[in-house]
């Protein structure tokens, strides 16, 4: 079958599984300036499924750069009012969200780390509730990828433009299981019910903490909350009370880390692009639960303006589990972009917690989400650390230790 | 010289006399997601000659159909508060506009032009002030044209996609006076110099009224209010005092009508792209300064919603003057393009005046504007009437009649 047939049910799956568009629902599209096509098709597609309106914002990563490099300082210590607006809108109607990724993982090398983090900053206050309804599954949210030139040459950078950008759209559609069956969302639906099967298992166990050793130094020790759980697959617009996939592809369970009880030391296995820029060969040493050490080859910068954001930047809110021989990772690709990297590989997310992963957190003030072991900050990034040789030894409340992944699997 | 080089100069005209970039401004650029590159480099000419923050939102015509034809109905009544809070910030700010203007003059035809009109009239009241500042040159605006494949084979249907694009390149550039002289901005001042001096003749005139007839059978006569001024080429932001550039091209003259004052028949000469819906072959009649009738070709039912949109839609707010033997209108080319249309042809515009064509309207209530005969509408919609026969007499306000239009050009 042809990539642009395989191409008509990938905007089936993002339309209909991904942010699962009815009659009546509003959709917001941010994409990027370089896929107006693509762009197009999902507008048509939410039409057709009843969509009441649908808004398209187009970003562009270059103008981005050049603001980033040349515009006045002031700039990036301001969130303009109009931006605010709009995700005021999407949380007053409830409007459904879905990014069409296509980040340069590199569009932003260059620019000052602290000016990028400064605009974060700015964002913090008048984008709160918009956060806190994201994190919350208030809102119905899905990111799906979509190939660009410059993100096609880093991941293949042997082949030319064409062949890259082809390729590339071959791992995209392999991700999320679309093949040559005429159903574009059976493949999808069969892979989902597998995760679920993981996650009931981790439920189950209601370990206390997990041991993670490998050959990169990798010895870190993380403390589970108790009345933690684990999730993966579908989640629920708990507003609406209706399904949606919040990442295409996924492959991960997880859950959150007790942020106060994180203990050693961890090394990615990965490179990360964050906010256009690219970080490589780092890892980081954690004292009660925060990075007290920074360890890095490139963008030692970025990671500690990154860090020094707020309190909870410098602690783990997310604990995600990737088998090291699931399709993804056995593309043995860098993808150089967290949606694909993270569900190849075992990672972390330095910042907030999902509310999902600990119930209990409903209604309860920061310094009772402290003191639960539940992670606030502004920022959430995920880091690889998942490698052939990982072993994640898990501690059960009565004290039995549990072998959770051997040699980069579940164990189970 | 090649197009590529004539097109950077093109972007110094438009930065460095369009919107006049001095450190410390602030831009922002409207701009079609078909036309990433050349905004671009906007935008980097523009930080290179000192602006503070350039802000750019990419419209998708496309997108814009699909929503005219697909979007739930109630759409069409809501402005969102979003975009309205983007234009007061355009407001409080000062911001630059800039337009990148390519559209396809068909994008929206077979759109229910109601649900057009209808969004016009829902922006009315949240933009009200954004648009009584830029009508009256409180805030520095200007409007620039890039092809686009979609345009360009609308003008020239021969060609082939790429052919036709670089033809429309060539008239664009053209059109703007950009020459193989390396001063890219020389022919430009040239050109609004020569402009200035028939202004000034129009002004020692001051003439009561003007005939207009020509063998398309236009029987038309426009009064014109005491204390008119004739205008064109440079204007002058009020708010800053700093010079711009509003269209690129320009090569018109132009005042107001008296819009209590309007008599007879006019016929347009050429088509007319309004709202992405084309109009062809049409015409008005007037009594007493407002449209009693109108004959269309084409497009008579979107001409119906234009001049119903409010009382002063279907009255005139500017009278301009253009040789017939202009630079543009000799290329003998329809561009489907009111910006390169209305530069090629005298023309009127239905709906809103410009305050600063009659000085004496600062500060007036509605009703002692209307009582001036100065036009105010939530449209301004130019359409095309010159020909090669279209006589004009000016009427002084001692009596004497004077020609103004002999052969479609100046008769002085």
């Amino acid at each position: 079958m042809k990539n642009q047939e395989r191409i008509d049910k990938y905007i089936q799956l993002i339309v209909h599984r991904g942010v699962q568009i009815t009659v009546g629902d509003k959709l917001i599209i941010f994409s990027m300036v370089e896929n107006p096509e693509i762009t197009r098709a999902v507008v048509a597609e939410a039409y057709k499924a009843g969509a009441r309106e649908v808004v398209v914002q187009y970003k562009d990563e270059q103008i981005s750069r050049l603001t980033g490099l040349y515009a006045a300082d002031e700039v990036f210590d301001v969130y303009p009012k109009w931006q605010a607006e709009l995700y005021t809108m999407i949380c007053e109607e409830n409007v459904k969200l879905l990014h069409l990724a296509s980040e340069d993982p590199e569009a932003l090398n260059g620019v000052e780390p602290s000016r990028l983090m400064r605009l974060q900053k700015a964002a913090q206050e008048p984008l709160k509730t918009y956060r806190s309804q994201l994190m919350g599954d208030y809102l119905t949210w899905s990111i799906a990828g979509v190939p660009n030139i410059a993100w096609a040459k880093k991941v293949y950078p042997e082949l030319d433009e064409a062949a890259a950008v082809e390729k590339l759209w071959d791992s995209i559609l392999y991700s999320v299981h679309i093949d040559d069956q005429d159903d574009p969302l059976a493949g999808w639906d069969a892979h989902t019910a597998r995760l679920q099967h993981a996650l009931e298992q981790m439920n189950d166990y209601n370990f206390k903490s997990l041991h993670y050793t490998n050959s990169l130094g990798t010895d870190l020790f993380i403390g589970l909350p108790e009345g933690h759980a684990w999730e993966g697959g579908k989640s629920t617009n708990k507003t609406t009370n209706t399904k949606f996939n919040a990442n295409m592809p996924t492959e991960e369970v997880f859950s959150l880390a007790d942020c106060n009880n994180v203990e050693g030391v961890v090394y990615s296995s990965k490179p990360l692009s964050y906010s256009g820029v690219l970080m490589e060969n780092f890892g980081f040493r954690f004292e009660a639960g925060r990075v007290v050490e920074v360890f890095a080859e490139n963008g030692k910068d970025m990671l500690e303006e990154m860090i020094a954001s707020d309190d909870g930047a410098g602690r783990i809110g997310e604990v995600a589990l990737v088998p090291y021989h699931s399709p993804i990772s056995l593309m043995d690709t860098i993808f150089y972009n967290t949606l694909y990297d993270e569900n190849a590989s075992c990672h972390l997310a330095l910042g907030a917690a999902y509310p999902t992963t600990l119930p209990a957190s409903d209604g309860k003030t920061p310094e009772e989400l402290k003191a639960m072991g539940f992670n606030e900050s502004l920022i959430h990034v995920d880091f690889m650390i998942g490698t052939a040789d990982l072993k994640i030894i898990g501690t059960t409340q009565d004290g039995q230790e549990i072998p959770v992944f051997i040699d980069g699997d579940f164990a189970f």
